[in-house]
Order: structure tokens, then sequence, then C-alpha cells
């Protein structure tokens, strides 16, 4: 069985999406928001029937852990309640691709961050996802400022009574970011990946899982920057006088395999550990696209990973075996 | 020969940089700042014999394209007064570290950016360094607001004046930026990195190459992540309907080999064209232990490009001819 953990609802009908831009214009008018439209099952099983599943199909990848659109969340726009609305509308909507595709889709959910809010507020909607609509992960945002970084790195403790929650529900969170509003980066281009590298050295700076020896986060684009210099972030860590990251970090911290070619894909398991690889592709997402020098599509990271002749136990891990580690909850919900 | 495109002078006499921290204290106060110090040749020498030189002969390293301190740089500090006095000290001891060894340096000018401050007005120190103290490039700070980015992209017209100094001088711009002040950033750990892959994807984004055909920019650190991520930026440049890479920066755009492991290495040659490869270290920088899995220093990149078996020509490239075509003034006096 393959497991894709990163998966967003880059297709979502137009109505939601049109919802949103209403939601918008009504905050910044000052008035409530329109009701939220009504959107059909056909319509929600069109958008995913022909992209998402058709893709899975041809890749030969069952199940999907899927949240909405990762670039979408724009948790700098708006307030509290328009995040904390948006965040509901949008994780309403990947449960009923879940309820309608339960084999080949795990939800996991937006959170209704806001900048200045403290994190605690998107417990709520975490435990709802969690325990109603049987979610199994969290997207969390170390930038909800989007592009500002004007909130507390991951490690503060002004974090620790959400990693206290996800401990208490046993799910991991995919730390991700997402639209930016500063014209010097590019939300997939730069801001991403910049997210990935940012916040592995700040827990490369700190003792977050020595306070939480269970929680676990992925970061995903195969870990930004990271593996290309990870003699670097080990060179850093012994200048800094901080343990090793591979004993440190990385029995909390996994990489999805978003690493959209070859030589990138190549690397990633040359200097990480198969246990702290996740498959990924973040599929239909950033680049969608065919490479031109290979003639398939440059997400269809199976092709990669296939291409590295792993050993059959370290494959199941990282198409399965680790995914199911990660996101325990899968157990009941998958396959 | 083996020229090394990546040196900062980090060893720089305690004078000059207590000297800096008075300027500070000074400016902060609302008072002059004090008389720049005295600073003997013997102590210029001491600083250097016992650290760049001592590692470059050790090394076999002939030559250092030598910058004042990159994370001392602080354009964020103070106003535009107190970074043109510093660019001009710190740029005048680099000088002088140039004359007392000029088979074994050649110098690199910081800039008196400051934020909001137009670029026109770092034009007259560059002048300054290259015609006058004979000086073969610049280090040019996409964001001299230490983190806030609060600057246009570099591929911004605001930016021109200074490309077109760049381009009548005939030097190259490594792009660099310094400390950074914001808590979510390690300088060396992301923000540095982070820098890198923005400022590819803003040149991937816009046409400055059309309209500077013969302007050079040093992406250092290897490029940041772009050449893990390759696929990725050759996927988003087909989305968003630019050139490929290869062809619309790869002749103007040149990455270092300051990526501390054999397998980042590995991969930079694999994916980037060794025309577009600079030796470089970043000693002393910003990694200065010893790799317990080598047991050499980590920033000692000469062993991991010696390693890549690379042909005499692509070799000689590497470490010599792609310096001296994209540094052309390093013709006159290096070697």
């Amino acid at each position: 069985m393959i497991i894709d953990c990163h998966g967003h609802y880059t297709t979502a009908p137009a109505a939601h999406t049109a919802w949103r831009d209403a939601q918008r214009e009504a905050f910044e008018a000052g008035r409530a928001a329109p009701p939220y439209p009504t959107i059909s099952d056909d319509e929600i099983r069109e958008t995913v029937e022909t992209s998402q599943l058709r893709l899975m199909a041809e890749r030969g990848i069952d199940m999907t852990v899927f949240s909405p659109r990762a670039s979408a969340m724009g948790h700098h726009i708006g307030d509290e309640g328009v995040s904390a609305r948006w965040a509901q509308v949008s994780n309403d909507l990947v449960a009923r691709v879940v309820q309608l595709f339960p084999a080949h889709f795990a939800g996991v959910c937006q959170l209704p961050q806001s900048p200045g809010v403290p994190i605690d507020r998107s417990v709520a909607e975490l435990r709802r996802c969690v325990e109603e609509l049987g979610f199994v992960g969290c997207n969390l945002n170390p930038d909800p400022s989007g592009g500002h970084w004007s909130a507390a790195p991951l490690t503060d403790r002004s974090w620790y009574p959400f990693y206290e929650a996800m401990v208490e529900l046993d799910v991991p969170a995919m730390v991700h970011v997402s639209a930016v509003t500063n014209p010097n980066f590019h939300a997939t281009g730069s801001h991403y990946l910049n997210a990935d590298t940012t916040v592995f050295m700040q827990l490369l700076q700190a003792d977050l899982f020595a306070d939480f020896p269970d929680l676990r986060l992925v970061i995903p684009h195969g870990g930004g920057a990271v593996p290309y210099h990870w003699g670097r972030f080990r060179g850093l860590a012994d200048m800094l006088e901080r343990p090793a990251p591979q004993d440190a970090l990385m029995r909390n911290v996994f990489f999805d395999t978003c690493v959209y070619h070859q030589p990138g894909i190549d690397l990633l398991f040359d200097v990480i550990d198969v246990d702290s690889i996740l498959f990924g592709s973040e599929m239909v997402g950033a680049v969608r696209g065919v490479d031109p020098q290979t003639g398939h599509h440059f997400d269809d990271t199976r092709r990669y990973v296939d291409a590295l002749d792993l050993a059959p136990d370290d494959r199941a891990k990282v198409f399965e075996g680790n995914a199911r580690r990660v996101y325990p909850r899968l157990g009941s919900t998958a396959g």
C-alpha cells in the first residue's frame, strides 16, 4: 500500500473559493459574511475524480493524507473570526471528500490561526476535526502573518498548549506556511522552502522534543534546504554546542519526498535515515507540468522513489509504515 | 591554481570590531563616533597568518576573494551615515590585507546600504573600492533591513543604477545578506540560505539579464535550496511560462561550493552546469569544526570537489577559470 502524506484540496469547487473571496470582501467592508453555499456531493466527486483520484490511480497511490489548500489558508487575512470560519468550512469540505472516498483520503485540518492570536485558540478546531471528523493530523503555520514572521519561533513556550493537545490526541503536524504578502517572496518558489529550513534550524537550537518526546512534526518539501546542507546543519549543531540533529531531532521530525527530480530524491535518501522519510507528492500542487527531461510529471515522486532500489523493508517504511507510525490514527481509517 | 571566491575577514582585529560597537553606541546616544583606531600591519598580518593563510596553505588554496565579515555588515544598524563609515573602514581594512598579501587575497567590498536609502548611494563606494583600492567585486545585500525584507526584489528597476555601475566597472556581486534581527531566523542556519533561494526565485520571475546581459551575480552557499530543488524550479518556470532557468539565468548566475558535505557537492555538480560553479569555502566562517564522519573540517570544501573525479578541464574551470571569467579584474592582480 502507498500512502501520500502530502495532498491539498487544490481543486476545491469554485463556489467554495468564491465564498472565501466574498468573506474577505465582507470583512473589509465591515459586513457579515454571506451564507456558505450549498455544494453537492456530485460537485465534490467531480473535482476529485478528475484530478487527485485519477492521478493517484495512474501513479499507483492508494491513499492521500489530505488537507485544505495550503496557499489558500491565508491566516494573515481578516481576523480571528474570519480565520475560524474559513478553517471550519475548509475542514468540513475535506471531511466530505474523506466521507465520499474513505479508502483513498484521510483528513488533515487547517487551523484558525491569526496573527497575534494565541495558538491555544486553535485547539478546539483541532479537537473537533480529530474527534468528530476523524482527521489524522493538522497543518501548523509557523508564520500566520504571511511572510512577516511576526510570531515567536515554534520552539517558544507560547506554542506549547497546542503541542499538548497534539500529543493528547496523538496527531502530528505538518509545518506548512501559506500565501505570502511580501513581493520579495514567491509562495511555492521560496516562501515554502524558506519556512521549512527556518523551522528546522529553530528546532536545532532548542529542546522542544525533550519537553515533548512524543511530538511529531513533518517538514514538507523534502525538508527545504536541509538535506542538501546536512553537513552545514551538523556543523552548526557542533558550533552551537547542540546535540547532533540525527540524535536530537530525527525521531520527531520527518521530511516528505516532495522533491521534484531524481538527484534531489537520491540526496534525501543518502543523508536522511529512511525512518524519517515519508512518501509525499503535494499533488495536485505547486508544480503541475511534465518534465521534458523525463516525459513524466515533475510531481510524480513515486517514480523517483521507485528508482532508488530500496530494500523491501525500507520501501515499505517510506510508502506506508512511517506514515502509519507518524499518523497513528490512520490505523483505523486507512486501507 | 585554486581561487576561493568566498572568504570574509571574520578574524578582523579586535580594535576594528570594538570601534563598530562604539560607533553603534554613539549613534544611539546621538553622539559622533569616536576616531577609528590605529591598527598595525603586524596585527593584521597575525589575524590572517594564523587563520585564513594557514588554512589556505594546508588546503592548497592559492587565493581568496576576500570581503568584510558578512554577518557584521549590519546594514540595518544606524543610518546611511553609519553604514557609509562602517563600509569605508571595513573595506579599507580588507584593502590592507590585500596589500600585505597581494598574491593571496583579492578584495571585494561591503556596500553602504541602509534601509530605505536608494542603492545608487552605494555606487560611489563601489567605484572607490574598484578604481582606487583595486577590488574585484562587491557583496550586495538584498535585504538591508536585517530580515524584514523591506526592500524591493533585486529585479526591481530601483536596483538598476547599481547594476549599471557594476557592468561599467566589469565587477560581479555576491548576493549576501547579513545579520538578522528576527528571532525566527538564525543568520547562518536559515537567513543566508533563505536569501539565496529567495533571490534565485526573483531572478526566475523576471527579465533582469535581458536588460543586463553582462551582469554577473554569485549566489553563495551552493545556491541555497535551489540545486536540491532544481526540478521544482524547472517546473515552476514551466508553470509560470518563464524560460528554463538553465537558459535564462545560468550564464549570469553562479553558485559557489559552500556546501559542507560530499552528498551536497555531488548533487550540485550533478544538476548545475560546471560553467556556473565557482569554488568557495567561506573559510573561516559559519562552520568551523571538524566533521566526525570524515575527520576533516566541514568547510574544507576542496576535498569534496577533489573527490568528484572531474575532467581536468572542468576541474580547472571550477577552481580557477570560472572565477577569472566572473571576476575579470582578478586578471591583473591574481597569481
